[in-house]
């Protein structure tokens, strides 16, 4: 019974650390995503503006509530779009996924992110589920989504 | 009622040219599989030997039971694998999606396709659903994927 008790305190202690390390506003990791709809898939090289962070393949996960945005171009809240970027490399002419760079996030919530656009960003490192990238509330992430106004601030379009 | 019938009559015709379009032993196309889990992807570049037909980029996808196959080893009849093959553009250094090329298949079925390791091999040209690319029964894509027998004749593998 006492390791029962020291496990379900120790459970206790994780759970609580993990939840002050995300703060009241963070971005929850997306549990689950690889299995979401793959939306499409881009590969950024070398030179690229936006190679620091993002070179690398990326590919697009929608949650079932961002599917429904990506046909109505309006996104409800709890929509939550993932970025999820992989190193590659070039070799006997193919180019091939590597490791993980980073887990990007854009998640729905119209009141809690009024000041970016009703949506939250985060980055996690690599397969970090706690490593946090973002460190400005996500302001410079929607300041490069701002011009998507549009089509409220994502750049993905839906493909067959 | 009498357009009604006719409507009626014309489904009933184009199902039936479909099915004979796909001959009793042909591999269906994999309806929805665009929801499927997304298993990994990768690019072929000009100059590799699989170049013709298979360059572009590829994404590999899984039903429920090809998903469990992909983790356990072993494939249960009905476990499908789709190929997902786009052409591709570089453009301000990044490479871009473009239009479908092909979507092939591997669909288990070991006692119909015992000729082929159990599985049934096809592939449609571009976005169509009935036009089909495989004119030797599979023996030419099993004779590629004969040497991954310790798994199943699969290449892919499952990745975080």
């Amino acid at each position: 019974m006492k390791s029962k008790l020291l496990v379900a305190l120790v459970s206790v202690l994780v759970a609580v650390a993990t939840n002050s390390y995300a703060g009241k506003d963070g971005v929850d990791f997306p549990q689950g995503y690889r299995n979401w709809l793959h939306v499409k898939s881009m590969l950024i090289q070398p030179g690229h503006a936006l190679e620091n962070p993002f070179q690398g393949i990326h590919h697009i996960y929608a949650n079932g509530k961002a599917a429904t945005g990506l046909k109505t171009g309006t996104y409800a809240d709890g929509s939550v779009l993932v970025f999820d970027l992989l190193n590659y490399a070039e070799k006997d002419k193919t180019i091939q996924e590597g490791e993980r760079k980073l887990v990007g996030i854009m998640h729905k919530d119209s009141a809690k992110y009024s000041g970016t656009g009703g949506w939250g960003f985060e980055g996690f490192a690599g397969n970090s589920k706690t490593e946090r990238l973002v460190k400005d509330g996500g302001k410079s992430c929607f300041g490069c989504h701002a011009p998507e106004k549009g089509k409220d601030y994502v750049f993905s379009a839906l493909r067959d």
